[in-house]
């Protein structure tokens, strides 16, 4: 495992929306919204909950936590916000919107000059209590990791059944 | 779930090194090189293991299949052969290798000029027994989609430590 580290983390948020773009670039259309079943995401729905993040989520819940610590707890985040947000936009300008979002977000984390004692201080999440601005972006990073990873699951259980015998081997299709 | 489309697939396959280098690019040596514990695999060894594929396994078996069809078994594939092959070489060094491997194999499928008769022309796995052509090159964007998912999940962990309470929402970590 590895200690926080402010710089590291900015370079893997600046690393996302290309990521995303190349990993989703020049598909069809069933590569983008496919989803694992019922109500689960599709690549799509994921690149617009990313957008929702950067309007709402991280950088929003930073300044709380430097402007007014623990006397305003962070607004509660909506995980269904891109079913709204995203309608009959393609696939294209919602990645162009991720990159400016993150962009602007990351220009605003470097003007707050962030020392080690800001890292220490703390916000109240709705659900989950105390938490600390370093907790903050740490999660932020892992959590595009980790919708990385979601995406990448997603697609792989497209070929599900053009696999055959394979599937032995790849055991995500089952996932 | 999609039916295999060719054209797709390749798309997908041409993806995947500018995925590994954005992913991975201007991290430092601790998130290139961490494992899960024990033998399993960092994002380093991973883009080993992407490298001896395309030197020893997709288009190789695509060659046998069609050369050889069931009369000549693929040869066994190395999973510990990055190990040997890597050793003191760096990761941008790695890229490098696999961008242009995997571009001269897309080049070589491209010049096969695969009809829909050759896709379910039959090849014997040493382990899985029979597969067809089109089973290896759905497998093959599976593989990458898999090991993206793996490098993902990899760097994910790194920040297991660091984002506190939020543990709860990202499982990935504690994987």
């Amino acid at each position: 495992m590895s200690k926080f580290n402010l710089n590291q983390s900015i370079q893997i948020l600046r690393n996302t929306p290309a990521v995303l773009r190349i990993l989703l670039c020049d598909l069809s259309e069933d590569w983008i919204t496919q989803n694992e079943g019922g109500e689960s995401w599709s690549p799509y729905d994921i690149v617009g909950h990313f957008i929702h993040g950067e309007k709402t989520d991280w950088v929003q819940r930073a300044k709380i936590i430097l402007e007014f610590g623990k006397s305003k707890p962070f607004t509660p985040f909506d995980r269904f916000a891109q079913v709204r947000d995203s309608a009959g936009k393609g696939i294209k300008v919602l990645l162009d919107e991720f990159e400016l979002l993150r962009s602007e977000n990351l220009n605003v984390l470097s003007m707050m000059k962030l020392q080690d004692n800001d890292l220490k201080k703390e916000g109240i999440h709705p659900e989950l209590g105390i938490v600390t601005l370093k907790q903050l972006i740490a999660t932020w990073v892992i959590h595009d990791l980790s919708h990385i990873r979601q995406i990448s699951r997603v697609m792989a259980k497209n070929y599900k059944d053009e696999i055959g015998p394979w599937q032995e081997y790849l055991p995500v299709v089952n996932e």
